[in-house]
């Protein structure tokens, strides 16, 4: 049986993501932190890690960014991408008024994404930030009359609770990475994701986007991280179509080495399909 | 008298900055986020606004990015910025013994940035995650045998605290951007940003790359955020070295229009006097 490490507690939406691709015969196993979800991968406690790496609204996920940054000679590498939509649900008890509704629980980004339909619906909650959606429902239980989490329609089942659907002003997505030691079969449609410093020159960005637009490879991501070393540096990750044994990437990833202090492959792997709204 | 409007409460670093930058003699007053510090300016409750933009460990303040995305036709543009180092110290009771702290409250990215000095110090804290340093510790006061803060030095002094620095492992300095309508007078050393979105097509960041290039001007920085929109695609910060009145600026910036769907010059403004370690 294949063992799923994932970014919990349990019911997350990365839970959640990796369920969806891993399906129910494999066995899960949920770790406090996106270091924890590596570290297992890496000492063969899990087959496969899924952590998340960006949502359409917040942006990069940068606890996962720094772990590249940081481990930068790990064994595992990127197997695959999750992409998901986000759904949220304030999450009350079935007999509480809105109006009554003092604290509001969960996560950051989620209490960011529902902001302003909370301010209209809930006028009184006050935001309080939890580590997931998961520990947010733990709060209102609590104290149910005054309280309400924001998070996703299944934990409202799992404690009998009601879920109401708040309204996507924006195109919600989050995508995940499948990290693991395993590289991926072949695929119709690859991406690779590399990691990169560049050499302390002017036009240096610039003298590094040549090799791949000279070689017609179409870059779907670039991602500046402080280095960490020294203040003001910065590393780049950079997402583009295409995997690491073809030719045309070959050549501009040896071109890359001209302009860079620093190259890494982070993994080819098959695209996450693409999808409209 | 001048009114700076700063991102409080009282005695954070951005008010440390505000201080540093404006002197005595202006007039201070917080505000809870980083909108209502733009909102003061823009409504003329404030002449200047200060709000942090980047931390060296941490990366970019995405509320600050996200709120020019947001207010593309604010008339407030970007007047000048400060740098600032930033340093640590766990704030506990005068006679609390290390081994009995239970709780570390701080602000996210401090705990983070003292992670590994905090488990080795202090074993059994747990960390607690607050809005600011300055709220971190208010609570420290309410309990104060078995619980400890980590931030600024004055905070300690303010609150008759002990302040015991932890030494950093790596450089950490924050930059702050100073807002206002007003224009900057010329500087030796400017420095300009622009906010931009790129044509959907192959190598289009390639493409506004180029006129920096050709017109010998050096990009000190590059950072993406989601344009909120459509999922996945993107708007870029970037800062360059030079003034948006100079010739070759000028003649960067209408280069730059044909391969980009959104240009905003956020402002020309002095640099930071560059630093060593």
């Amino acid at each position: 049986m294949t063992t799923i490490a994932y970014l919990g507690p349990e019911h997350t939406n990365t839970h959640l993501a990796a369920q969806a691709k891993f399906g129910s015969r494999s066995q899960y196993r949920h770790e406090p932190t996106v270091d924890d979800v590596f570290t297992a991968v890496e000492r063969d406690r899990a087959e496969y890690g899924v952590v998340p790496i960006e949502n359409s609204l917040e942006g990069a996920v940068t606890h996962t960014l720094d772990r590249f940054i940081d481990f930068q000679d790990s064994p595992v590498k990127i197997h695959g991408e999750i992409e998901q939509p986000i759904r949220h649900y304030l999450i009350v008890a079935p007999d509480t008024e809105l109006a009554d509704i003092a604290l509001v629980f969960s996560h950051p980004q989620a209490l960011a994404q529902c902001r302003r339909w909370l301010a209209r619906h809930v006028p009184h909650g006050a935001p309080r930030e939890t580590n997931s959606t998961a520990d947010a429902v733990r709060y209102v239980m609590q104290k149910k009359r005054m309280r309400a989490a924001v998070g996703r329609k299944e934990l409202a089942q799992q404690y009998r609770l009601r879920a109401i659907p708040i309204p996507e002003e924006r195109e919600n997505r989050t995508r995940f990475l499948i990290i693991s030691k395993h590289r991926p079969g072949k695929a119709t449609r690859s991406k690779t994701s590399i990691l990169l410093a560049l050499k302390d020159r002017p036009g240096a960005l610039y003298d590094a986007l040549m090799p791949f637009k000279r070689e017609g490879i179409n870059l779907t991501k670039i991602e500046s991280r402080p280095s960490k070393k020294k203040a003001w540096e910065y590393f780049f990750f950079i997402d583009f179509a295409g995997h690491a044994a073809e030719l045309r990437v070959k050549r501009a990833l040896k071109a890359l080495g001209a302009s860079t202090s620093l190259l890494r492959v982070l993994g080819s792997y098959p695209a996450a399909p693409k999808r409209g709204r």
